[in-house]
Order: C-alpha cells, then structure tokens, then sequence
C-alpha cells in the first residue's frame, strides 16, 4: 500500500496537518495538504501544503524563505488529520510577521493579540 | 460582537480544534467545534465538541471520564482554526486508550506504531 492511501482523504482531497515546532514543541500552524503535497513533503524534505485560498500547491517558505524542515510525520486514530514537527526557519511561520498563528487569545469573552509581530510583513513578502 | 462571531465556521458550521497538553506541550487530538460546543466549553471551562461520526455534542469525557480542563483557547490569523491547551484528565486522549492519538509515524514510507496502550479501551468504554 501506499502509503499516502493510508490517509482518509476529504471530500476536497484534503487533509488537515497540525505544524509543531520541534524544540520548542510550540504549535505553529494549521495547513492542508493534498496527495501531491504529502508526496513532495517527503520527498523534499521539507513542508509543501495545499494553499485552499490559491488552489495551488505551497512550498512553504517559497517567498518568504521562512521553510519548515521536516523531523516527524504522524497521523491521528483516524488517519483523518496529520501532525508534523518541523525546524522552522527565520523563526517565522506566520504570514503576519508573527513566530506563529495562533495569536489570538480568548480572555474574558475578548480576543486578544498576545504575540508580537517579529518582522514586518512588508520586509517577508518583497 | 459576540466572541464565536470572530471564527470562520466552514460550510458545515465546524471549525478544526488543536488539543494541545498544556504540561507536555503534546499535540492530543485534532477535533471539531461548532457554535454550540465552543460555547459550552466557555461555559464548563472543558472541551466540549461536536462528533462528526455522531453527529452531536461531544463532552469530551462524558464515558470515559477522561475531561479535558481548558487553560486556554486561541484562534490563528485566519479564524479558521483553534488551538486549546488543556490539562488531560487519565492522562488518556485518545479512544484506543493511547495518551495521544498521533500514535502513528511515517518512517521509511511506512506507518509505524509507535505509542503504547496505557489502558485496554474496553475498560475505558465500559
């Protein structure tokens, strides 16, 4: 078996894939990939997602520089969802400049920012 | 506004939830929250999701007793994804009594177990 037919595509062909950082153990993304991208995560070394918003595959880091290099590839009880620890490179995952996207906290009934933004946006995408 | 107006609920009224341990860092589980269950978990300050194979509410826990305690809740960049840090009641997150349910590696193109049973399911699911 191959072994991307392990995986319980969606109906879009889609997977959810959990990014981790792997010294700091930190969550930095949630992504998706396709067929084509597990395949190229793989065999490239480092993460390659399905942009939905682009409809295109996303070499990570393409134009920012900002690559994720692959440590762990794992999949959940229902090989429905995808976990993988990277190194993550320029220590920027996030397309708003910050060290990762979950920046926003629910306190109090508020979301609140409680990351900085590390580089800015402007500077990443040239 | 209303703090479940901010998140991007997909076509099916779901968002994708990150369970993260909050002493271990440990990615638990990747589920699913409608309106109601984010609500809730606000509420009861526990997880509370919505089974998509049950299709309903899903208090994390309920039969096997194995909560999850909410110590945060944060949204990424886009809205459309969560990540919650909680401590694991049982010290099981998983329904095939694995503390986790990543427990599957891709190693040399293949799925390898790599988490042991900490508890036989039937003793959970009693």
């Amino acid at each position: 078996m191959h072994f991307s037919d392990h995986i319980k595509w969606n109906n879009d062909g889609l997977v959810p894939v959990i990014t981790q950082e792997f010294n700091t153990k930190q969550v930095l993304t949630l992504a998706w990939m396709n067929k084509e991208a597990l395949q190229l995560t793989m065999e490239t070394g480092h993460a390659v997602y399905w942009s939905r918003s682009r409809q295109k595959i996303w070499h990570k880091g393409e134009q920012s520089g900002n690559q994720q290099q692959i440590k762990s590839i794992r999949s959940d009880c229902d090989n429905d969802a995808i976990l993988i620890e990277v190194i993550q490179k320029g220590g920027i995952a996030c397309h708003t400049g910050r060290h990762h996207c979950f920046y926003q906290q629910l306190i109090d009934g508020q979301w609140q920012t409680t990351e900085p933004v590390l580089k800015d946006p402007k500077e990443i995408y040239k």
